[in-house]
């Protein structure tokens, strides 16, 4: 894979998609140099360019999350045992899949404390000391960390026993206000992906069975990758006064009565990355959005050792880094190992300068995820890259668009669902009752889940896809990641 | 403290200084609502002020590390004891202090794992698996995330059991390159905390014994505190070839032998914040550096409710917020309640519109350090906030530095270093030998420990202080945080 200099790495064919899905999606990761393996246990390495994604990723929701009025804060790493059993549905959720610390140095703690899976018991902690009055409220904050969920099975960014998010908490006077944040967070979250990760997702509601644990209503953003499962990209919680009452959390009301709060949770995950991965990706490699790319334009000087040929590469970098993150490689490398190595990285636009191009005073622009090839006037450039990017967002926007739609299917019964089950990967649409018994039923009969109760719904039937009795609503099943 | 809704808390006076400095500390932390205590021991809440000057730091430090071809990256949390174990003198360091995780859900563990209490070793690990040639090298890595320390005695900021920090690791080819890296760290601390934070530093290289565990030689950024009690407040350490070696990274050197590489890291932390309250704050509360304030300029309308002030008010902060953090404050409080909030708060300059200044088209800055009034013509009110900012920053810079001149002093020998000891809350200026046996014989007889060696360094005598031998250096004494 590379050679004793480490010179060539990254530039040998991966795995075809179509060949091993599992594979392809491994090997990208590894030979885009966005992660690597540590000693822990699904726990990863988040390499520079990965975590530069993440971070593009941070500064696009943060600014919309502080326009929104939210304040980021900064809770505890620990959560006490005692504190994480407060809320009853809430620790049988997580309390399986948490790590303990017994040991602070050398002495055994009195009481365990777990490493937060999620902070919902800590914000509830704190709001219970300094919510007193109407006044205080609403409170509306959002933290960045990591946290920590024991999964078994791990893969890198989809599933990790570490991962990073943000988790907004907010606490407010009443119902309706904490259900419209539920639902403002969502379409924060729907926006960001189909505007800025160029993902199409569907929005709707978790069934009972798949709500967070703790939950009156979770919302979910899913999206569908190249092998036609979904993923939730993003969720939303509404918890009416649930924990409010289990943490103690009371206020002064207007009419000066003692009140209960209601509350949300609400966040979006580095799980995110596997999503541009899976949605964008092909057989050279990533497909990154513009918006989150870490270079969204790589210059090539092509014939570099020409007199004149890597000032005007430089020339143009100064130009466009005003309003564009923009390289110029000027590596000893062939152009041909160059143009592996950036389409690799899912660079969207590729800029190609050479001597007889500086005769004609212009460049070449290709376009990562068509190869399409642009010859455009170096007086126009900065207009022209900045076009050439909105039709790449456009493009892969249209093309993930278009496969979601063409791997989505309709079932009217149990036999039309489990022959799509069986036969096509992809997202199911099929009418439900509303029983818990006919979703556990497709789940072990099909390996369906229901994905979500979209807000859109489409009259696909008017009976059950799995019992035959009257329906309620259209539900989404697939399988997900 | 707070009426029934919790309308009047932050405005009772806090405790003065004189009277007991460490109770004027926390209430300060508590009152400018920076932090909340939790319910794990050691552990805070940093609320949404004091996260913001977090944020602040972050963003102007993030910058400057980019700047010299740093690159973010994500360490897993957790670090295996055995590879903990990997250098020794770095397990001695810091294994009597980090908590153990002993459970994943509701396994034990075959090999325990401790929180991160620095990552030097997750760094290594990686670097052996990436690191193959001269081609490779240097990485310059950071991250941004919060370590845990099994502290026995914590205070907010200043010393917590989890704290948030930056910490750089470096692998260079040469040791020179390692040493120039370790020292260009620490002037990038230096020059933030002076230029930045306004917060005088003496810059100098830590003794034998209070080196980083691991490291060949640290260096090191002190400030002096109100109380004369040092503040360490951040370090960069050169590890030579050491951890290298214990961990096996490898490389392919230029002249095709296999050769060890050389490493740096550097770090500070949330502990900067505690250090900015200690160096700026008074007894009306916080004092912030412009440069970090969340609010650099709060507008007080006052009569706020003749016609015309409130739109003259927002009108301004129009203006300002182009250029400034700026807010208005248009509740009902008291004007009285209002200047105590923001001087509490440490709000660098309050401007105050009123109808007999909109008449003559004017407004008054006031200053927090100094509460200097500046009247000010409305045409020319951004040049105006500018300069205040630039003057207060210079101000409190002044006042912390002719602080710490006049609590420095000189010893010649035993007897008047033990005087100062006793009486003179400080830093001391006293040569040294070199000698362990002395730099023990100090810090027990009188309480000091050695800060630094200075990089400036003065002739204040031959002799050791404690000795009476040959002297070879000048060393800074004190009581430290």
């Amino acid at each position: 894979m590379a050679d004793q200099f480490g010179q060539k790495k990254m530039v040998d064919a991966i795995t075809p998609m179509e060949e091993d899905f599992a594979k392809w999606y491994t090997d990208i990761v590894k030979k885009a140099e966005l992660m690597d393996y540590s000693g822990v246990r699904g726990c990863m390495v988040i390499e520079p360019y990965g975590f530069a994604i993440w971070e593009n990723i941070q500064k696009i929701l943060d600014a919309r999350l502080k326009e929104l009025g939210h304040e980021n804060v900064s809770m505890p790493l620990f959560i006490p045992e005692s504190l994480l059993q407060k809320e009853k549905d809430h620790v049988e959720g997580f309390a399986p899949e948490v790590a303990w610390v017994t040991h602070g140095g050398e002495e055994e703690l009195q009481e365990r404390l777990c490493v937060r899976p999620t902070s919902e018991t800590l914000f509830c902690d704190h709001y219970a000391r300094v919510v007193h009055s109407y006044r205080d409220l609403p409170k509306l904050y959002n933290q960045w960390c990591s946290v920590v969920r024991w999964e078994k099975t791990t893969r890198p960014f989809l599933r990790s026993v570490e991962f990073h998010w943000q988790e907004g908490h907010t606490i407010h006077e009443t119902a309706e206000e904490a259900k419209a944040e539920t639902e403002q967070m969502l379409k924060v979250y729907a926006e960001f992906c189909e505007h800025d990760l160029a993902i199409p997702v569907i929005r709707g509601r978790k069934t009972e069975k798949e709500q967070f644990a703790g939950a009156l209503a979770t919302y979910t953003i899913e999206a569908m990758m190249h092998d036609g499962k979904a993923l939730q990209s993003g969720t939303s919680h509404y918890f009416g006064d649930g924990f409010a009452r289990a943490f103690d959390i009371t206020f002064q009301g207007r009419d000066n009565t003692l009140c209960y709060p209601h509350q949300t949770s609400w966040g979006m995950s580095t799980r995110i990355i596997g999503g541009i991965i899976m949605s964008h990706g092909d057989n050279n490699g990533l497909v990154l959005p513009p918006a989150v790319a870490p270079i969204q334009v790589i210059i090539l000087p092509i014939a570099q050792h020409k007199p004149g040929v890597l000032d005007k590469a430089r020339e143009l970098q100064e130009r466009l880094k005003k309003a564009f993150r923009v390289r110029v490689d000027d590596s000893d490398q062939s152009p041909g190992w160059k143009f592996a190595q950036y389409e690799m990285k899912g660079v969207p636009l590729r800029l190609e300068i050479g001597p007889k191009d500086i005769e004609k005073n212009q460049c070449v622009l290709v376009r990562r995820h068509d190869r399409e090839k642009i010859f455009v006037s170096l007086d126009k450039l900065e207009e022209a890259v900045a076009e050439q990017l909105e039709a790449v967002r456009q493009g892969i926007y249209a093309r993930a668009k278009a496969r979601r739609d063409e791997m989505t299917y309709c079932a009217e019964d149990a036999a039309q669902l489990k022959e799509i089950a069986d036969n096509k990967p992809g997202l199911v649409k099929a009418m439900w009752c509303g029983e818990l018994a006919c979703e556990d039923a497709i789940k072990e009969q099909m390996g369906l889940t229901s994905r979500c109760i979209p807000f859109e719904q489409e009259a696909v039937g008017d009976t059950c896809v799995c019992c035959g009795k009257p329906a309620k609503t259209m539900v989404f099943w697939g399988k997900a990641y």
